[in-house]
């Protein structure tokens, strides 16, 4: 089967929950990224053949995988029935809060699309994706969708599906620690309150209006008042050993707001430039240390690519 | 003393609450407004010599007097000792829900700025305004800052007081219809509920940062899928006969949405141009005729000029 029609493509981790961006904004980082390959065979239906980096812990049934799922997604809202093979490898761990389910889904998404002949935008395949993080993980979009359109997104709705692109402060970069330490998303879900008190909603309404106008204007000063999430992170911190601390030191070393990564344990933090972000990472890596946590890093531009292939 | 200094400044009504942006987002109408004039006198201290348009309902006392307390926090901001005398004339009805208090404050702070020769910014006016709201009506900016500034405001916090003004997108018309029945604004606060599902939280997030990010594109259509307010105008309908009929014939007539102005009972409708606006007018006028409410109604552009010299 190695000369049938071949599609290899990749899609990138994300921070979703983004600031005061609980399930609604997310954002693209440069690296690392899930690989895809899809291949059309014979046989109808959706296989996965090989699959790699995750330890041997995820699923091979396509049904059950975000990949697999996305796949059929993708070959059902294309009204295509066609046979594919897909081989899966992970470049990011699991449950890290870097959106790994929502990286594969969009990459196999991506790859079918295109070893297809590309009958569906992007949006479609967002679309397609969501379904497979629905899933394993909750209905939310905003990993899928930073995933498969880059840069920066705010997903306005889920049902139906909407997200709009915001346009990026020229300069600004993304450190993301990661400490050796699984949180469950369902877990996660489980420590967020059924109901918040009103002020806190206002706040966090004027927290994302704020964001939102500083994207469009490029302010960064403006964009450095508003990063509290009040909804989700103060719920979740305790799931995350030196989480308060960690944040509380990226912003004093420089970083314009810190918080959590999706839904933890990686925690972000946004700078106006790379030397600030080197220095923030530093310290937020030193702090993890003194929590007595092992960590990886990682710092990225705010404004790089999706899906993409290869 | 009509030799003496003397400055009249008036100040528009306001729609605060606006939408998705309760206690965030307010916009300045372009009529009616209130004029206030302010005389310097020799005696030090502010006092109320004559209060027309209110039906006698408002104290003369300066203290208790919405003007008077925004001309002495303008006076004690400015770290003037000076006597003041005011003529405050009221441009519009009170307990309405278009920020009569508010345009008291704005026009009193604005003429009082200016008859010591002007040397606090608006913005420190907007602080001083909110002193009085503060003091009748609950801490809030959402009509001083409108009323002050023009356009349309997005109150980003209250303590410490900022400020942002908003794009406007061009051709933006404002429908306000008022009807005869006042709504105080302590038992319209009194029916908002104390906690919110998160759903309704992230919602509400959601719109106000689709409505943002409208003004700044100039898009009306995105503008039209996020005036939906899920916080305050829900729990506040019930206090005004016919509330959900009439939003909902403003849209069937072509307004881009429509909710509750201030805590009622007066109801705004956003459009994108004076025909539609005439046309979803007309429909919400009799949609409360239905209800059995008398009326008043007006049309303004949405972006007008705030407290000014006559």
């Amino acid at each position: 089967m190695t000369d049938a029609p071949c599609v290899t493509a990749s899609a990138p981790a994300t921070v979703a929950n983004l600031g005061p961006g609980f399930d609604l904004l997310g954002l693209a980082l440069e690296s690392p990224r899930d690989r895809v390959t899809a291949r059309l065979v014979p046989t109808p239906g959706v296989r996965i053949v090989r699959q790699e980096g995750d330890g041997g812990r995820l699923p091979l049934e396509a049904d059950r995988n975000t990949a697999g799922i996305a796949a059929l997604a993708t070959l059902a809202r294309a009204g295509i029935e066609a046979g594919i093979e897909l081989e899966v490898e992970k470049g990011m761990p699991i449950g890290s809060g870097l959106g790994s389910s929502a990286a594969s889904a969009a990459a196999a998404a991506y790859a079918v699309n295109v070893v297809i002949g590309g009958p569906l935008r992007r949006q479609d395949l967002v679309a397609a994706s969501m379904e497979a993080e629905a899933a394993v993980s909750g209905r939310h979009a905003d990993n899928v969708a930073p995933a498969l359109l880059g840069g920066l997104v705010l997903v306005r709705s889920t049902d139906p599906l909407q997200v709009l692109r915001l346009p990026v402060p020229e300069g600004l970069v993304v450190v993301v620690v990661t400490p050796d330490l699984e949180v469950e998303t369902r877990r996660a879900r489980e420590a967020l309150p059924d109901r918040v008190p009103l002020g806190d909603a206002v706040k966090n309404s004027a927290n994302l209006a704020t964001f939102i106008a500083a994207c469009f204007s490029g302010d960064l000063g403006l964009l450095a008042e508003c990063i509290e999430d009040v909804l989700a992170t103060p719920a979740r911190a305790p799931l995350v050993p030196g989480c308060l601390e960690v944040m509380a030191a990226a912003r004093e070393a420089g970083a314009l707001g810190s918080s959590l990564s999706g839904s933890g344990p990686s925690i972000f933090a946004l700078c106006h430039s790379t030397a600030t972000a080197t220095r923030v990472r530093d310290a937020m890596v030193d702090t993890f240390a003194i929590a007595g946590l092992d960590v990886r890093s990682l710092v990225s531009p705010a404004d790089c690519p999706g899906a993409r292939t290869r």
